[in-house]
């Protein structure tokens, strides 16, 4: 049986991958009593009293809302709510699995930016932090940053940034190895869309100078007016030499390449045309944009990919379990740029100097203590 | 230790009544393959050709949102939603234990009914039923309504109809053990809100002709500037012969009194003045409105509380998980007035005629197959 197959069969075994279960013994009438009416009457008193004593009676310690809109599932784009469902189930799973996290798939009925601002807001309190998951460009990020500002708990789009600080992660392990140093190195990211932004923004707060965004049409510029606000914003600190050109000019002379965008884009002549010991990520769906063999063979040094069956996988199971468990294990009202350099550098320093190679510069989705560490380095960095 | 004291530790203890476990195992490649991506675009496709497939493969086939604004919250009034999730979260525990069903606390941080209704409507996808929960009257029936028209399923406002239904259960019985007939009773419904006009709705559906509602103010009646629209509403349908007075003056003669008020504003007298072999369900907070002793002393013969340590206890739980069990097993659209009646009649026929007494005529709270009956009634007047 196939893949497909098989996991379609397993979802109708399933018929939801979520169980809410009881914490506390219900055989009694004092057992009602107590966790129910009137004893239950007590914490609420208490948290009317004092709001941040939710932490201490409810789940929203421990509870985390994935929210989505369904307008850019996996590879399958615009689906709509409902169809988003056994994706936010799934990762619901990994927060209970992989962090101890509390997880409640929230898809909504509509995919206006105002709306989806306004009703997560209104879904809240119950909250101890919200997953934003699946939502397209340009819309994802004024829906964060907006929810933000409007919410004391911390508002995560996973989407961008679990893939950039695994990414970032990964990076800073395979520039070890080459033994280059980040400001010297030239960085091209193609695909100007949630992740290729995000991974972007985090090069850039890590210390790179010199990146260049490419899309369908080449090498961003300004003016263009086919860029989204988001695109545009970015010029003002990539591309600060102002090149033109196709994906192929960019790689010229290019240190590391990072793609977000569309199998098989990249050839080996491209490759071929980077720098010495050229580091690649080719995170592309569900192919990469070139595959590893062929990249080594036209000169890359280290290759990464999306992929579980080639080495190197960018997975975002490494972060975000760990974010929101540092998060709200510590109460952040936020998750800063701060928290999540100090991910990025907790999970690359999971690979120990003397195993770390060309083939080994990511902990595995399965290694152990991943979202431990991960959280602890969040929670030295926490601002509440 | 007291029950308060005992119950404010424990919630300290659990930190949430609830934790959202996985069903699935995620602890190789392959499962994560399976149960997230790339197997789990299958199950998102096979929903997106068809919205009825969510059934098949989410948890929506069986999962609630239990939605409240902490508008009138147990006894406690309008605490908010925050302070209002201890509740919604034992109401969820109830769900589970009770009839096996999955139930999300949803806290809104609105009490503006268009808000509420909107926010509702928006996050719908995700569930097979909404249980809303402690929302002030008269909002609570515009919200039902309403979301009951707006929505393909379940809409269900516990405080009015798992009340109601309980009550009705309890008089089926009540009136049997005292041999008369409904058509010839004189009811007298003490408490206008949620609960009361819930009350008289299904006494009336149910067969009963002579319904006298009174409030603060005395005998409900038509033009009172202090009735609410469905206040003013039930007066098409109660107290046809226009009666005014006090309470006092409403239960002159009366069979069957239902109390949803306040405590001891039923004296003795009055309860003598009631018909012979008087029936009272006296449900005030904390304490009923009379004493069952000092009721059964003034000549009633059966009195019913909202209080486990006394006999006939007015439970809610004795219906609303087994109502959404059967709704979502049967995939109902709605949970309809027959559906209601039926769920009654099932609660009193759990109580052998053989073991019927003045203290015996409803099912215990932790009687075994009370949702499983109750359930069976539902599925069999289904509508979807």
């Amino acid at each position: 049986m196939s893949i497909k197959e098989k996991a379609l069969k397993l979802h109708e075994k399933w018929q939801g991958k979520l169980e809410i279960a009881s914490k506390c013994e219900v055989a009694s009438s004092e057992d009602l009593a107590l966790a129910y009416t009137p004893g239950v009457a007590e914490p609420c008193l208490a948290i009317a009293k004092d709001p941040k004593a939710a932490y201490q009676y409810t789940i929203k310690s421990n509870t985390v809302a994935v929210v989505s809109d369904g307008s850019a599932v996996l590879g399958l784009g615009n689906i709509g709510a409902l169809a988003a469902m056994p994706v936010m189930e799934g990762k619901a799973v990994l927060f209970r699995e992989f962090g101890g996290v509390n997880a409640v798939p929230i898809c909504l009925d509509t995919q206006d930016t105002e709306e989806i601002i306004e009703t997560v807001i209104r879904i809240a309190p119950a909250f101890g932090g919200i997953n934003l998951e699946d939502i397209s460009a340009p819309r994802c990020f004024e829906i964060e940053e907006r929810l933000n500002e409007a919410l004391s708990i911390p508002v995560f789009h996973d989407d961008q940034h679990g893939t950039a600080i695994v990414v970032l992660a990964g990076i800073i392990n395979a520039l070890k190895l080459v033994k280059k140093n980040k400001e010297g190195c030239r960085v091209v990211v193609n695909g100007a869309g949630s992740a290729g932004i995000a991974i972007t923004k985090i090069l850039l707060s890590y210390g790179f100078k010199n990146i260049i965004m490419c899309d369908r049409q080449g090498i961003l510029c300004p003016g263009d007016p086919a860029l989204n606000w988001m695109q545009e914003k970015m010029m003002e600190v990539t591309n600060l030499s102002r090149e033109t050109g196709t994906l192929a000019d960019a790689l010229k002379g290019a240190d590391i390449f990072v793609g977000v965008s569309a199998p098989g884009i990249v050839s080996p002549m491209m490759v071929s045309s980077m720098a010495k010991d050229s580091i690649l990520f080719t995170m592309a769906n569900p192919e990469p944009e070139i595959l590893p063999s062929l990249a080594k063979a036209a000169g890359a040094k280290v290759v990464g990919t999306g992929r579980s069956d080639f080495p190197n996988q960018v997975n975002n199971v490494l972060v975000f379990p760990g974010i929101f468990k540092g998060a709200l294990e510590s109460r952040a009202s936020v998750i800063t740029e701060e928290m999540k350099l100090a991910a990025a550098h907790a999970i690359a320093n999971l690979v120990p100097e003397d195993e770390l190679s060309d083939v080994n510069i990511l902990p595995h989705a399965f290694d152990e203590g991943v979202a431990e560490a991960v959280s602890q380095a969040v929670k030295e960095h926490v601002v509440c």
